[in-house]
């Protein structure tokens, strides 16, 4: 079918790419031109606005937005909103905060344009692997655009089926989670994994990879080749995942993680899953400990360090020196008693 | 090569049939006697005690031991050590603590006894997947027993080749991680960050089964299929695992979980990846929530809130009732305020 795609990064350029290679039909906008005269090398139909795009689709439309979520995803749909017709949709495939789904679909429903919030997962990986979608929408809204949604997911792959189940279309990598919001609801709380299961990771291959320290005694002391370590789990264990093939690929490039900066930054989904966890008074503590280990990760011995110290000093005479290697490893036996 | 193996429960009878599948001989012994029983039926020699299945080994003898972990490896150790020979090699394959290893492998080297430790991922799947083998070892203990490992492991598979990397022994499912403890060092970790994964999921899921409440305000409830959500998941998405594989397995079964009581035990590991982070000064937040949240799952309201629920009657007068569902979801607004 035709579909309009706003946003060409890395996400939507390539999910046009992916859907016209399924045979659909594309006419993309971004505000930066380049990414469109690319895909229109490639097939796809480049329009130089908004207007253009809307006038170069065939009504009843369906406008996929794959920008940044918060304002700019508000203002795209806002944009949209003023032009479109009744009858057209817009699929938000961001990151947005599934409240806002359902705010902006009662915007949309007042000019009877339909809406729907797809969570999409696979990243860069997408293009080829297909996209995991998880869709929250009107079912009949669902239903008309399902041509995109099989096209962008995996389809049939040679994933061991899970026995007894009644296949759907979850087989084929896409679901129907509920109405709006239920999509980016869903997302939210896979990327709210997504934090949990990579923080479980980096502590234990942290700790391996700190067993080799000359500081520590001789009886607790290994040379762990990590990046083995993280090859042969692949194989068998019971921890085997996608984020472990992607581990083993990185530290086989080089096992001491040199080129990162370790400045872990967070796109929201995280935040709101906890948020989620607390108006529903569901504890979450392996993935709240997930996002504060974030952001803990950006800061340099923050407010909070610096007051420990400051109480250290105060009550005992502690002077915190800049960590050498065996004053990290073993409690400090300096300063007075506490 | 000729194998003795000591301890048939479900991991040491399957793995005795992998490695008679694989063209090894195995002489068994347990002391139940049945499962050697019905091994000798499928062509191993059942021996009716250590000092039976001594014999019955040509050597220099090679004997794994797959016993639970503690006081029941530490006699089977001790029992055998007392009747191997110089130049015999005793494996350890259960989960022992990897400190435990290094004080065995001490005792059996003053009578001539070598050992290795090898970490077991797989569980009941290992039979038929393989099993993920992380062994410790001298150098020529471990290229001894090389065949042995090499069986046991998943082999050659069509999971992904990581790019770039120079193949070794960890590409069919086994890898030398270094001296005698290192193996369970490893696999120490590895269950560590199982946890960590188990509780990551966990938490996830438990958010969307609730958010189907009916105490929720209705802006914030949805009726999200978590069997189909686990399904898609696995198609694409950044949290496939075989975890998740397991989950949806699970949830496709029965979406409420009723037959699992939730009480959660752990097996020991768990609690030694933190010694470990403790003693090498690592952060763990992720694996210590999760090594809590099973201690917690095991208790019924515990002391430490019962105490909770003492200060706020003595400061506030607040008496707590046995939850009912809309004191669950929302701050309690009875008693007197704090």
């Amino acid at each position: 079918m035709q579909l309009g795609m706003v946003g060409l990064g890395r996400m939507g350029a390539n999910m046009v790419r992916r859907l016209m290679a399924g045979g659909h039909e594309c006419v993309v906008y971004d505000r930066n031109p380049e990414p469109g005269k690319e895909l229109a090398k490639e097939g796809a139909t480049a329009a130089s606005s908004y207007k253009d795009l809307i006038g170069k689709l065939a009504k009843p439309r369906a406008v996929w937005v794959m920008v940044p979520s918060g304002k700019i995803t508000d203002d795209a749909i806002a944009e949209l909103s003023e032009i479109l017709e009744p009858g057209d949709t817009i699929i938000d495939g961001g990151n947005s905060y599934f409240k806002d789904d359902v705010r902006r679909a009662h915007m949309l429903k007042e000019k009877g344009i339909t809406f729907a919030d797809c969570g999409t997962s696979g990243g860069v990986w997408g293009k080829d692997r297909g996209y995991c979608l998880m869709v929250g929408a009107e079912k009949q809204v669902f239903q008309r655009l399902e041509p995109i949604f099989a096209t962008l997911a995996p389809g049939e792959s040679d994933i061991a089926e899970t026995p007894g189940r009644e296949k759907n279309s979850a087989e084929k990598g896409y679901i129907h989670a509920g109405p709006v919001g239920a999509g980016h609801y869903v997302k939210m709380v896979h990327n709210g994994i997504e934090y949990g299961l990579m923080q479980a990771y980096a502590e234990g291959f942290s700790i391996m990879a700190s067993a080799n320290s000359e500081e520590l005694p001789q009886d607790i002391r290994y040379d762990i080749n990590v990046a083995d370590v993280a090859e042969v789990w692949r194989r068998g264990s019971v921890v085997g995942s996608w984020l472990l093939d992607l581990t083993s690929m990185a530290l086989c490039e080089d096992k001491e993680l040199a080129s990162y900066t370790g400045f872990v930054q967070d796109s929201g989904e995280g935040r709101w899953t906890i948020q989620a966890a607390i108006e529903q008074a569901v504890p979450a503590e392996v993935l709240s400990a997930a996002l504060y280990t974030r952001f803990r990760s950006r800061q340099e011995q923050p407010f909070g360090e610096r007051l420990l110290s400051a109480m250290r000093y105060k009550f005992g005479g502690h002077l915190e020196l800049k960590p050498q290697a065996e004053m990290n490893r073993t409690p400090a036996k300096t300063g007075a008693s506490s």
